[in-house]
């Protein structure tokens, strides 16, 4: 299969170099990283195995062409390229797989290309792009892969089955919505406290408005779930979103809170994406984790108290964090 | 959607009365029970409440003519019937999914048919024929539900949805080959040994003939694990029905046996419906159950000797069953 992968940090490089491995013909799209990929390939280092992946690498999408499949990878606050970047690798038979974070690409995908040629998977990984070209896999891997507000065809099925081909565990779900949402029962609280906890507590104590003075390290899922106060935080978090996507038709059980609980306290000091994002000053992705979901429950009508909190505290550190880096 | 039910014994009544009950055209094809259920329905006794459902009811398949799904529910006994049951219910379009127990069911229906109309659907539930008309419903109900020998298709997804809607937990497999062998693994042993038990111990713990003479009662679920030396027997055909699936190309975990295990103990004095047809002095599902999984084990060069000794006692406990009843 012909695949472009379009975003090559840590997530599309990492699938994108698995799937080279198993033989497929893959071009990674690249901008900074292009030499260095282009001499040395892409190195992955992980518990199953270190290996380098050659795949063929182009600066724009032209030098690629049409691709059976396109896998994008980008940073959601990268998709204003979408109308520069894809059009050149879709034909009329191109799947285009987005692997982004959160709510909303497969809809702005939607604005350019037929629906039936939207597809969306949503990872369960731990990666870490530690220098241009190495990328550090912590561990884990799998993609639940679903077709855009439709059933999953055969083609859902051929693609999936691809994927699991190269080594990396691939379901199909028949309900895309769904399982975004699910996982944004874990994703809003860790990913979102994580970030919000520089602030402090405060601003989740008191009803008045968010003030972000200075900012402290943030948490990791174990000094979240150490503590009961963000940890009731974590709970409340979890159920506001499960009373989102109900409110939204999407029957999610409540028990499913302490699931996910207790799936997360072996992870240890785990760092959920955006705060590695934040660290690193890099513009955090807010709307399609926090701001959109927002968004969604409030149309539908769920009572989402500590979700507009987290929005504004987040909207608030990413302010003073963008002015101390000066961008 | 107008569906026909052929095979309407306490599997095909249930299925179909809750499909009924949430609206669809719902045909029953009846024989012997055809006065009594169009008469007085069908009534359903059930911890999740009662119910009489009112399908239409017809003698031939002729008088219901082509429809949308045909849900077969026959003892595989009667497969045989397929080509004079089938035909007139079936159209170009029309997708037919048998709900039978064990191997090769879509493929006799494969002989009458085009593949990409054939579905099988695995069945966990739970159910009582009563008496003529009368079901009782004692627990679960989950359907999981795939194409023969292909991905699923939206088709597949539109006629499970269906089932979900009418109350019924339905799942769509990619794999139903090895949907199929999953469910063989408690299958085998626990209606297989359900059976064998009646004719003692011996015939397992001996190299020679099997050799049956009197035949005690069956063993439910519970005494099977209640039973060191039964256990073992149900431990290792497990084990032998997971390394037939293997030999296939499904890998099934060996940690499997463990899970089912667990999940038969709660189940009580449970009566596998292999051990529910012997007490009844029915003709027992042999083929589908125990002897197709043994050639195709065989085949797959796999090594089955507790699989061969138990289709051997079966053979002959149904012999000794049958001459007693005089069929």
């Amino acid at each position: 299969m012909k695949i472009a992968v379009v975003g090559c940090g840590a997530l599309g490089s990492y699938y994108g170099a698995k799937l080279w491995r198993d033989g497929q013909e893959v071009h990674f799209l690249l901008r900074s990283d292009y030499e260095i990929v282009r001499r040395r390939g892409v190195e992955i280092r992980s518990p199953e195995g270190n290996f380098n992946a050659r795949p063929r690498c182009a600066r724009t999408p032209d030098e690629i062409g049409q691709v059976d499949l396109v896998i994008i990878g980008l940073k959601t606050t990268a998709n204003v390229q979408f109308p520069i970047l894809l059009p050149p690798l879709v034909g009329p038979q191109t799947a285009i797989l987005t692997l982004q974070n959160g709510l909303g690409n497969e809809e702005q995908l939607a604005k350019l290309f037929p629906i039936d040629q939207i597809l969306g998977g949503l990872c369960f990984v731990c990666l870490n792009r530690i220098q241009p070209g190495v990328i550090e896999h912590i561990g884990q891997g799998r993609i639940s892969m679903g077709e855009f507000q439709r059933w999953p065809e055969p083609r859902t099925h051929d693609i999936a089955s691809m994927i699991r081909h190269a080594g990396i565990p691939c379901e199909v779900t028949d309900n895309l919505a769904r399982a975004h949402w699910e996982k944004l029962v874990w994703n809003i609280p860790f990913n979102g406290l994580g970030v919000a906890s520089s602030a402090g507590l405060e601003n989740f104590l008191r009803s008045s408005d968010v003030v972000v003075e200075k900012l402290a390290p943030c948490l990791t899922t174990d000094k979240l779930l150490g503590d009961p106060r963000w940890e009731m935080l974590v709970r409340e978090l979890m159920l506001e979103v499960i009373a989102a996507a109900r409110a939204k038709g999407m029957n999610i059980a409540e028990s499913f809170v302490d699931t996910l609980i207790e799936r997360t306290k072996p992870m240890g000091a785990y760092k959920a994406s955006t705060l590695i994002d934040f660290e690193r000053g890099q513009t955090l992705e807010l709307d399609g984790l926090f701001l959109e979901p927002l968004r969604q429950a409030e149309q539908a009508g769920a009572t989402t108290p500590r979700l507009r909190t987290l929005c504004a505290v987040l909207k608030a550190v990413s302010k003073i964090r963008a002015s101390a880096h000066g961008s």
